[in-house]
This record gives structure tokens, sequence and C-alpha cells, in this order.
């Protein structure tokens, strides 16, 4: 297979060193590593229709690889082939100022594009922490801190340029603001994790740099007071543009490992923007109240730049802080989203059921999105097992309040148990006749999602 | 045919009384009249189930009808057979005031339901003008006045059960805010125009009432001025929750025939949302400032209640006071959209491409969606024509600018022809073979979208 896509794209496309393939074997969650049998490296649209072509004429496996910063195992090649990096497909096209729109490769990463932008005064909003590619982004539905104003990825996109397993290049969407044209597509590719099609071009949303910003940190006697004024936040139809709740341990940990010096009490992080002081104001005077009827023991209402930026670095690296801190362990994440309202209660549950194993609990409160780190050796079976089943409880437990499995990290490898769970069967038969449909040889990305 | 759905369904959920058929013929479009050979008024989830499997076992066309208010011949059952009318299926479930959401079934009327969470001070934001159900409104993702800020009905629904032609019940999303998890049908299905599925539940998002509004009106002496203005209020990033254009002759009739006292000179019409006053004021302060740079005549900032009322509701009725006052004429509708960077040059050109046609023009402008109702004889080969030519042109111009055929009214039975100039023949293909997949012997809605 090496000669073969060597002699279509040219050797310095093409990859089988095993330093190469080893990078290429793994994203950063626990799930256990496995190298493909190539890497190919496209530079353009035109390179990844002959990968693809090649690819499914010999029904050889197929994983689209961004930036590797996943954590449910979405990018790993589990039945080997090709992993197709877009590391060499990151320009930036074209910025639209006037339409509040860019134009990018998918290989381009979240953090440099927004460097990039903030010249123009905009910023692309869903914010997943890690520096994600856009490609991934997009085949992921990402999300994050900012979500709970801005939306997830899938509300930040208009068009897209996807390669489908024929070796077909499609333009799904339009750049118009709305549109009822035809089928939507442009949502059916985007948060399907590679399995249906190979994105080679995006354009996306943006939105302004608000003029104003203001952050708050308040600190809670209980866990139980803290997600009781989130979710009384959202209700009260306030609009934060960030909303997070971190519990004690958490705090405690980037305290010692991040030199902050927070409060070691459940807290909430809170960040408004607006267009002038004056609204932000009113705003924040509404979130006190919320805060005091929910036995608030201390507020900080005008956390400084620096100081927000350190606090946004610090909630951003838990992930890595919590592995770092426990070395050789391996961490499994519950994702899970609920109705606002149903939120405290899933908190509440969560923390009782990893009882017992080594866990971290915070999440984007704000969109009822729960995560539990839970850390433990992936080599002692029983130990593993009790992390299997914390997650599996608080999984159910979240379906069962009408949620999903997954807010933001996808379904990749350790979510397919869910699904059937949250949607029942005839459901993801469909999704599955729909894979089918799209890529009868099941080249792209397979042993994901379904 | 009509006995035995009267067998499955008994007697008074069938009907093929001539003016039933008669009624459920149309919709509010210039598109011919076809009678269905009988129409069917489930009452429940399981009637829909039967008539479908009924349907599909015998090939038998299967129409789904809301409110037909559609002005794309979207209802209209072409192929004859059965109209399923969802006016018996017109419950509001349940509200969930916490979550800022409604359970509805899907013959519940538009105005009716915004009646209903008037007490709750909540409301269901797309608004598509005329009272439309919302099972059309799913179907149809339909959109309006209020698009600008709170999106369309596809940015407004959390979970849908939707009965596919097998006869399967499907239960697509989840009642969380966000959600990673597996293939997006929910989008899939909306806007399908019940060619894929028949939804027969939602779970809507509702936003709530603003605490504060504001009006206003801008009157400018040309087209290009008034539509230059809307571009950049846009641009400027402020966040109107209606931004809407309307030419002269619109406004001359809206005068006469509904009693208004505007001035006769091309306008914009803007609303505001916000949590307070102050932060309105420098909204509106701002937009003054953009008014002024682009020659502003006049403008009235505070139209109050009752005077806002009464634009909006001569706004809805545009289309209906336009046929009123063409008696014997039909009316086709452009409903283009583009980046609101183009929307002056598509504004221009339409002006332009329907001289020697009756038209108006106007639309939804912060969305860049244009709509020119062109009328006159359709009995009258030549005539009409004039008009289609028209359309094709402005469509045409809207493409070219990377815009859409179809900014809210569904593709139906007249934007056919566009699909493929808007897409590419590639994804039209797809398109057509996900129906093939999900409905293989053609019953749902035959003859639209595709």
């Amino acid at each position: 297979m090496y000669n073969e896509l060597v002699k279509i794209l040219g050797e310095n496309k093409v990859s089988k060193g095993i330093s190469i393939l080893e990078q290429f074997s793994h994203d950063e969650s626990h799930h256990e590593w496995v190298k493909p049998d190539v890497v190919v490296f496209p530079e353009s649209e035109e390179d990844v229709v002959k990968v693809i072509k090649f690819a499914n004429k010999n029904k050889i496996p197929v994983t689209p690889y961004g930036a590797g910063s996943s954590i449910e195992g979405n990018p790993i090649p589990v039945k080997g082939g090709i992993v197709l990096s877009f590391q060499n497909m990151n320009k930036i096209l074209n910025v639209y100022p006037q339409d509040m729109m860019v134009e990018v490769e998918p290989g381009v990463l979240y953090k440099d594009l927004n460097k990039y932008l903030k010249t123009y005064g905009l910023f692309f909003a869903p914010d997943p922490g890690a520096n994600a590619s856009i490609g991934g982004m997009i085949a992921n539905n990402a999300s994050g801190t900012r979500t709970v104003k801005y939306g997830a990825t899938k509300d930040n996109v208009y068009e897209i340029n996807v390669v489908i397993p024929s070796g077909e290049v499609l333009k799904i969407g339009n750049l118009a603001r709305k549109s009822s044209s035809g089928y939507d597509l442009l949502h059916l590719f985007i948060g399907s994790e590679g399995t249906l099609g190979v994105v080679t071009k995006a354009y996306l949303k943006l939105v302004g740099r608000p003029a104003e910003m203001s952050a708050c940190i308040a600190y809670f006697n209980s866990v139980e007071d803290a997600v009781n004024t989130v979710a009384q936040i959202i209700m009260a139809g306030l609009d934060p543009a960030a909303l997070e709740f971190i519990d004690v341990n958490v705090i405690e940990m980037l305290n010692k490992e991040e030199g902050l010096n927070l409060t070691e009490k459940p807290a909430i992080l809170m960040e408004f923007h607006g267009s002038n002081k004056i609204s932000l104001e009113e705003d924040i005077k509404f979130v006190v109240e919320i805060c005091k009827d929910n036995n608030v023991i201390s507020y900080d209402l005008g956390v400084g730049l620096d100081e927000r930026e350190r606090l946004w670095e610090a909630r951003h690296k838990t992930y890595e802080v919590i592995l770092r801190t426990n070395p050789g362990k391996k961490a499994l994440i519950v994702d899970a989203a609920v109705p606002i309202s149903k939120y405290p209660e899933l908190v509440i549950f969560a923390r009782e059921a990893i009882k017992g194993v080594k866990g971290y609990i915070f999440g984007h409160a704000g969109d009822g999105n729960l995560h539990a780190v839970l850390v433990g050796d992936k080599n002692d079976k029983k130990e593993w097992e009790k992390l299997e089943i914390a997650n599996d409880k608080i999984v159910e437990k979240a379906i069962s309040l009408g949620g999903t499995a997954t807010g933001e990290h996808g379904v990749g490898l350790g979510k397919r148990k869910f699904l059937e769970k949250e949607y029942g069967k005839n459901t993801v038969e469909l999704m599955r006749l729909l894979k089918k449909t799209i890529d009868p040889n099941n080249i792209l990305n397979p042993g994901k999602v379904l």
C-alpha cells in the first residue's frame, strides 16, 4: 500500500516511519494505541480525493486525523490502514470581515486561527480548550466554555467541502445566514467523526470580540448550592459567555499545580460579554442576587484581565494536570449533558457514583454538561472496572433525565455502547443504514460511532 | 383505499368528501391545486403509524399537511393518494418553564402556541408571519422576522418523534442543550418537507420574553441607502431582533389597504430586545449613526406598542394584501438569501430584474433574505413567463453570490430546478440517495424537494 500511495502522491506525502506511525496511533484518551500501516499528508483536496479513491477501490480503512487532541479515541486507526493527517492543509484561505466569516483548510488549529483573527476584532467561538484542528472540531461537533452563549461547532459553520468514499467532492451548505434549500447535509456531516466524509475546506461563522467583558468567581459551602446557582442563572434568562462548575478537589489541584490562589470550596466561574459596561453591570447584579439566594460564601466580581487569562488557561489544562498529578494512570472521562433543571440532580448523583474511585468533577455547567475525570490503573482490571461502572451509572442517569451520553467529546470508541440507550434501536439502525449507504465498504474511520 | 383506511382508523378519522378534498388540495401558493383521494385525520402517533404502514405496503403517496400556509406548494398532494392532516393532533402536551422548553403535537398552531406561552413569559421565536402549524414549520425549517436574532426553526428544536416509511417510530435528538452523540438526524429531518418522515411530537426551545423592547423605523431617499444601512447594522455586530426592508410600493399599498400612515419612501423596520433600557438605548444610538451615514431622511425611534403591533401585523399580511389588491392574479415569490455584504447588490439587481412585471420587494433584510412578490395572470402564458424569468434571474444571482435559492419557504415545487445550481450535481445526488434509502417506495410527499 505504501508503494502505491507513493506512486499516487509522491514520496514526500507518504510515510511509514515507525515514529510517525507511533505519533498517529493515539489521541489524548485512555484508549489503546493502534498503529496505522501508513500515514499520508495531503496538501490539497485533489490529494484527498486520490487517497479516498484508492482506499475505496482497495477497501482500505482511512482515518482522518487532525491535532490528535480528542479524548474519546475518535481518530485512533483501530483497523489499521491509512491515517490521513491534515497537518499540511493548514492554510487560512480568506477572511470576510464584513460577513464575519473565514474560509479555512481543515488542518488550521483553533488557537492559531483566533490569534490570526484578533486584528479583525473577530473570533471563532466554540472553545474546546485544547488546540484542536478545525477539521477535528467539525468532525466531533466540538464545543466548550463559550458554547453556552455562542453555540457548538455545528452552530458556527456555513459551508464545507466534503470528500465522500466514492471520491466525489460535495459542496455542502451555503454562505447565506439561513436557508431552507434541500436536505440539511451540513449537520449530518458535522459530528459524524469522519465516518461519512472527509472535510477539505470550511467556511466558519465568526463573532465580534465583545466591547466589554466581565469575569466573576463565586464560592459556595456545598456542591448543591453551587450547581443550583448555575441552573438558576440560566433559567433566569441571563446570557453568560461561560459558566463553569469546579469541585473542591479540582481547585485544590489547580492551586497547587498551577499556582492559583482560589478559595478551596465548590466554585462557579463566569464570564459575561456585552456591548457596554452598564448592561453587564445589570446582569452581574442579578447574578449576585442569585448567588446570595444560594448561600454564597464569597465572590470576586471583577477578576482582572491577567487573572482571568490565567484562570481560563488553568481551567483548560485541568485534564492535563490531572494526568500529570497521577503518573502512570489513565483517565476515563464522563461527558454527559442534561436539561439545565436536571443539572443539580446529575452532579449530586455523579458525586455519589464516583465514591470509591479517584475522580474530579467539573464541567460546562451552563450547558448542563458534566465532566467527571475518573483516574485509575488500566492494567488493574478490577480498578478500571470500577471506573467503567461509575461512568456507566452517570451516563445512564443523564439519559434517564432526557440528556445525552456525550455533550462534546463525541462517541468515538467509548460511548458507542450508550447510543441505543439514548436514542432507541430504530434510530441507531437508521444511523447504521445511512453509514452503509454513504460508505458501503466501511472505509471511513471504521469502528467508531456505531 | 377509503374503505381500508376506515377499517384501520374508524370512520370519523377518514374523509373523501368533495369539500374536504378541495380544502387539502392546495396551499397559499400559485401552484396548481391537486386533490388527494382521501384525507385522514390521525389523533395519535399510533394512528400515524397505521396510515404509514398501510400506505407503504400499498405504495400509496402520503402528503403530511399542517395549516396549509406554505407558499411553495410544499403540501400539495401532487400525486394524489392520502393527505395526512394534523388538525386533530394539536395539543400542547407539557411546558417546562425551567428548561424553557415545550412539548407539542405537530398540529399546534404557531400563534396559538405563543398566546398560550405568554403567561410563562416565554415564546417560540421563529416567526413565519402566517399562523403555520409547528409540524409544518419543522418540515419547512420555517423562519421569519425574528430569525436574525433567534435563529430559524432548525435552531429551536431539541427532539422530535418521527414516523419513517417503514412505520417505525424514531426518537431523534435529546433534551440536553448540546450533544455530540451520533449522527445529527434531527437536522436531516427538519427542513426535509415531509419527504423523509412524519413528525408526531416535538420538544421546542423557547426564549424568554425580553424585559425591554424597542421598535424603530427609518426612511431613505433611495433603496441603496436603505439596504446599505441594513448591511452595516449587521456588520457592526449589533443584534437586532428584527430588521426588515420595505420598498416604496409596498408601503404605499400598506398605507392604503391597512390604514397605516408611513412615509412613502424605502424604509427599514427594526426591533431590538434587551434586558435593560440603557443597553437598548446604546444600541439605538449606534443605529442612528449608521442611518445618518446613509443619508436617512427621517426616523421614528420610539414606535409605541400599539403602533408596533399594527406595523408587524401589516408586515405579516403583506402577501395577503398583495393578492387582495390584485384580484384574479397569482403571485410568484422570490425567496433568495445571500451573505449580508452582498445584500445591497442583490436588492439592486432584483429591482432591475423585475422591471416590466408587477413586483413588490421587501424581506428579512437582516438575514440577507430577499422577497420579491411578482404578480401576474397565470393563464396568460407570456405574462407568467416574464415572472418566471425574473425569478430565475434573481435566484441565480443569489446563488452566484454564495447564497441560497430559498431562505425560508422551502424547495417545494417551485425551487427544485435550482437545487443543482446551488449545491452541484454530486450533492443533490446524495440527497436523492438518502431519500431512496429512507423512503424506497417514494411514498412520502412525492414530487417535492428533489
